[in-house]
C-alpha cells in the first residue's frame, strides 16, 4: 500500500502549492484590473470560436492566454482577431495549473489598466482542469450541443464548480437532439448558484448577452474603471 | 527537488506496473477469443452511439466496457441495444488502466467463444488515455465533425498511437468546415501506419466499412473462428 499512499500524499502536496500560487495570480490580477475567467470544455467545443467573437466586442480590452498540449493554433487565431494572446504549450500535462499561468502572465508585459478581462483557454479536457484552481475570478464551462444533453452528470467535478455555463453551438440545435433545460437542470441540481447563457459564437446569438454578464461580474469585483463606458 | 523526482518515479512505476496487468489482460482476451478495441475520443464524439450502431450489425458477437467518470448512462444505453455491457465508474480519474478492465472482465463472467469482439469505451478524454495500455489489440481513435479539422497536431500522444482513425458525424459534414483530408494527413505525418475510415452512426454511412476493419483485423489475430460467417 505504501505507493499508493505516497501518491496521495503528493498530490495533495501539489495541489496545496497550486492554490498559493492561485492566490497570487488572483492578487496579480487584481493589481492589473483584470477580471479573470477560465474557460473550460471538451476538445473542440467551440472556446477559440469564442474568443474570435468576444474580440469582435471586447477588442483590445480583453488579453487572452491558450493552452494546449501542444501547437500555437490557438493564440494564433486569436492574434488574427487583434487580441494580445500568449500560448502555453503543457506539452503533455491535461490541464492548467497557477504555475503555467504565472509564468506566461508575467511575460505578456500587462500593465495596469491596459486591459479589463483575461481569459484563460484551459487545455480541452472536462475532468483534470476542475482541480486547479488558477487564481481566476470566476470559471466558466462550455458545453456544445454536438456534445449531448447528457454530460453534465458524467463530468460533476466540473459542473459542480462552475459560476457560469455555457450552452455552446446552439446554431446546430435544429439537427441534433439536445435538451437545453434539462442539460441547464441538471447542472444547477449538483451548483444551485450557477448562471447558464446559450449561445452560438458563430450566428453570434447570444454572445452580447455574455459580454453584459462579464461586465457585470467585472463591476461587481472592481467597481467602475475610469474611461469605462 | 526531491518531490518532483519523486513523482516522476512513481509515474513509471505505475505505468510499468500498469503494462504488466495489460498484459495479463491480453492473454485473458486470446483465451477467450475476444478481439480487444481501445476506443477514444473526446466527450461527446459519439463513442456510444457507434456502439449502439454497431449493437446493430454484431449483435452478441460484442461484448462492451464503458468507462466515465460518473453514472451509468452509457452502459444502460448499450444494452439497451442488446449488447452485454458492464460500466466501469472511476470516480474522478481521466482514464481507464489495465486493472480496472481487469476487475470488469472477471466480474462479467465470459466464457470461451461467447463472445468475438470486446470494445472498451474509455473515459472521454483526448489526452489522459493515450498512456495507459489496456492490453487491447487495436486502438481507436474516433474524430467528430464539430471538433474541428485541427486536433490531431494538438493531441499529438493519442493520434500517434492509434491504429484506426474514426471520422465520425459525417452527417454534419453539410455545415461544418472540417478538411477529412487534412485531418488523417496530419494523422498520418504523427502516424504513418494509421489506417482511416468516415463514417456517421446515425446515418448507417461507414459503419459496414467499420465491422469489415474490425473482422479482419481479428481474422488476421485469431483465424477463423468455428461458427463465423
Amino acid at each position: 500500500m505504501r505507493p499508493v499512499r505516497r501518491r496521495i500524499e503528493i498530490g495533495r502536496s501539489a495541489l496545496e502549492s497550486n492554490d498559493a500560487v492561485a492566490a497570487r495570480n488572483r492578487a496579480e490580477f487584481e493589481r492589473l484590473g483584470l477580471f479573470a475567467v477560465n474557460l473550460v470544455s471538451s476538445p473542440g467545443a467551440g472556446k477559440t470560436t469564442l474568443l474570435e467573437a468576444l474580440a469582435g466586442r471586447l477588442g483590445d480590452a480583453m488579453a487572452v492566454i491558450e493552452g494546449d498540449v501542444k501547437t500555437s493554433r490557438d493564440a494564433d487565431r486569436v492574434r488574427a482577431a487583434g487580441v494580445r494572446a500568449w500560448q502555453i504549450e503543457t506539452g503533455g500535462a491535461c490541464h492548467l495549473d497557477a504555475s503555467m499561468v504565472a509564468r506566461a502572465l508575467a511575460a505578456m508585459g500587462i500593465e495596469p489598466g491596459m486591459h479589463r478581462f483575461l481569459v484563460v483557454e484551459n487545455v480541452g479536457n472536462l475532468i483534470c482542469p476542475s482541480s486547479y484552481d488558477l487564481g481566476e475570478h470566476v470559471m466558466a464551462g462550455l458545453l456544445s450541443i454536438p456534445e449531448g444533453d447528457d454530460k453534465v452528470l458524467k463530468y460533476p467535478a466540473l459542473f459542480s464548480r462552475i459560476d457560469l455555463m455555457i450552452l455552446g453551438k446552439t446554431d446546430l440545435s435544429d439537427r441534433l437532439a439536445f435538451d437545453m433545460d434539462r442539460a441547464e437542470e441538471e447542472c444547477r441540481s449538483l451548483n444551485p448558484g450557477v448562471e447558464a447563457i446559450r449561445l452560438s459564437a458563430l450566428s453570434g446569438t447570444g454572445v452580447a448577452e455574455l459580454v453584459e454578464w462579464l461586465e457585470r461580474r467585472r463591476l461587481e469585483r472592481f467597481g467602475r474603471t475610469p474611461g469605462q463606458a
